[in-house]
């Protein structure tokens, strides 16, 4: 019940244990490619460029930020947590010049805030933002944000590592060109493959580039003609990690069995039987805005950060985050994704708190 | 039996389905610490920079690349197939001036042409070479080598990926200054995880970095306050993949049980046994000096390549590997690779090539 990684069900548990085939077996690709069929149905998108990188989340956010960006590039990247203060240091490494707009920590940003960097930074080819920032628990509505960005004839770059498969991600409702997300958190599958999803604008973007892509592993260019493939087949890039894509499968067909909109509904349940909970034992969230699929609450006076974490450890199996970033010590967070957000869960650990902190 | 990934042990995938925990869970960090030292043991190293790169073994690449090297740097890389040529491209991409020792592929290098190439460029900082050239199946001898390249300053870096687990792969003795490999070729894992080592040497050189390693994702100086820790304990970098590491243990622990001086031997004999099999059909090896893990042959003129795969792979269940790079239409590959090494598999495809080919 932490960040994540989250519970992961036997089912994809079992899916992950089948035997190893080859990755150009025509049985795999029959796999990755119903495996990216069911990402799009996730991320809400028609995009055909949409698939797994062979990395956990940050691989995600690398390989969109390196294959979108040349050096050079101006950018403006959202910073209101770590994951923001990440994505400029991963873009920085890609050659961009950052321009950033903050936000306090907890804190979303306003489209008035976002429409006046624009105006500010004319020249800035992308704006990054985090849907879900998992070092604070605030959640950021991104509708109407895509139509200020393309106004500048920017593309809209949206980390959705903690709330992909948890909260709505409408990447083609949004206008979202690139998002990235994980398995390990909202769709209970275990780490290790990094979800990717680019729109037509960050397709021309990618083919008017002037420079090669600094990372050959994360290069498109060159994964598209095997997750997608083209009129000469499918060709080999690297060798995908094959289990990893039959437990992602599994994990989402389970998503869908379910049905988005009942998954959603059920974080959005827990996540409000949890906080009443909390706010009952006297616990504030960090966040004004706060995701459902990770609570981040403050530490109350008088409790000892890791004694109590180590005592829901070691007495009821339960592993709650501690702060991350400035939040070190100041909070906790506590995550409710994927198979993970039950009231079985929700009411254990509310349990749990209430005889720790006593 | 093509060239990886190779045939996993039940007991390697039951060890993958087991519960997805925390990658700061204390558990965890045990397993991880134990695997490092299982990789130690089978690297023949006592390095305390070893542990898999979390991604499949081209991101180990590109993260032996992307942290040794420095915009501007010359290094020398030895081409004799395709894993050779991507190694320019990576490094290249890592902003190096490359200078290309070429061997006519099948081909290997000797010292003289080493010793050579370091010769005519001083100021290479580094040389890159591959112990097992997967695209053509030439093993290149390495004792010896060390010393010239050290002679001028430089570092060797070591491609294992298909030798690892299956072939001597010595980084001590042979004075190899970073090593990457790969789980799915003689470890008999999975793909997901590339191992890599680092010697002090490479650290001094990683520690004197003028710039960023362009790579966040595989940054060594963040990565190995996780993997190593140091006075201040173990710093979060990114979600390692947790049950790929459960998986890579287990089959660590599987080469330790048989042993490796066994496990190299058994790969020798098969390859003895496979080698006798097909040139009593009249196929010829196209490397002279061959590696046991991967066996490449020219395909005999009348036969189909496509049509021959296809029906080794629909009547008796085996994937052989085509020719890559210049060698495509021209060679098959025949993997003998951990726990594909076996006396039923090298006797299986022999009947089966003997039958299809007739």
């Amino acid at each position: 019940m932490g960040p994540g990684p989250s519970p992961v069900p036997q089912r994809v548990l079992r899916a992950l244990a089948a035997p190893t085939i080859g990755h150009l077996d025509p049985q795999y690709i029959a796999i990755m490619d119903e495996t990216c069929e069911l990402l799009r149905q996730v991320f809400r998108t028609k995009n055909p460029l949409t698939f797994p990188v062979s990395g956990t989340g940050m691989a995600g956010m690398e390989c969109v930020a390196t294959n979108l960006i040349e050096p050079g590039d101006e950018v403006i990247v959202c910073i209101n947590g770590v994951f923001g203060a990440r994505m400029k240091d991963v873009m920085e490494r890609c050659g961009a010049k950052v321009h950033v707009v903050e936000a306090p920590w907890g804190d979303i940003f306003s489209l008035e805030q976002l429409a006046a960097a624009l105006e500010e930074h004319p020249q800035a080819r992308l704006l990054g933002i985090v849907h879900a920032e998992t070092s604070t628990g605030a959640h950021q509505p991104l509708a109407g944000l895509a139509e200020l960005v393309h106004a500048r004839g920017a593309l809209l770059v949206v980390d959705a590592v903690t709330s992909l498969g948890g909260h709505d991600v409408r990447v083609d409702d949004w206008g979202i060109d690139a998002c990235y997300s994980g398995t390990q958190k909202c769709l209970s599958c275990p780490p290790g493959l990094a979800p990717v999803t680019f729109g037509e604008r960050a397709l021309t973007r990618m083919d008017a580039r002037k420079t090669k892509v600094q990372s050959w592993y994360l290069d498109v260019s060159m994964l598209r003609k095997y997750y997608v493939g083209g009129s000469g087949g499918r060709f080999y890039h690297h060798t995908a990690p094959i289990n990893m894509t039959y437990a992602l499968r599994e994990a989402l067909l389970i998503v869908l069995e379910e049905g988005l909109e009942a998954r959603i509904a059920r974080h959005h349940q827990m996540h409000l039987r949890l906080r009443k909970g909390l706010e009952t034992m006297g616990l504030g969230y960090v966040p004004k805005h706060s995701l459902h699929s990770l609570n981040c609450v403050h530490i109350p006076s008088g409790a000892e950060d890791a004694v109590v974490r180590r005592r829901l450890l070691e007495d009821y199996g339960i592993e709650i985050g501690g702060g991350l970033g400035v939040m070190a010590g100041k909070a906790w967070r506590i995550g409710l994704m994927g198979h993970g957000a039950t009231i079985r869960n929700v009411d254990l650990v509310l349990t749990a708190l209430r005889k720790v902190l006593h």
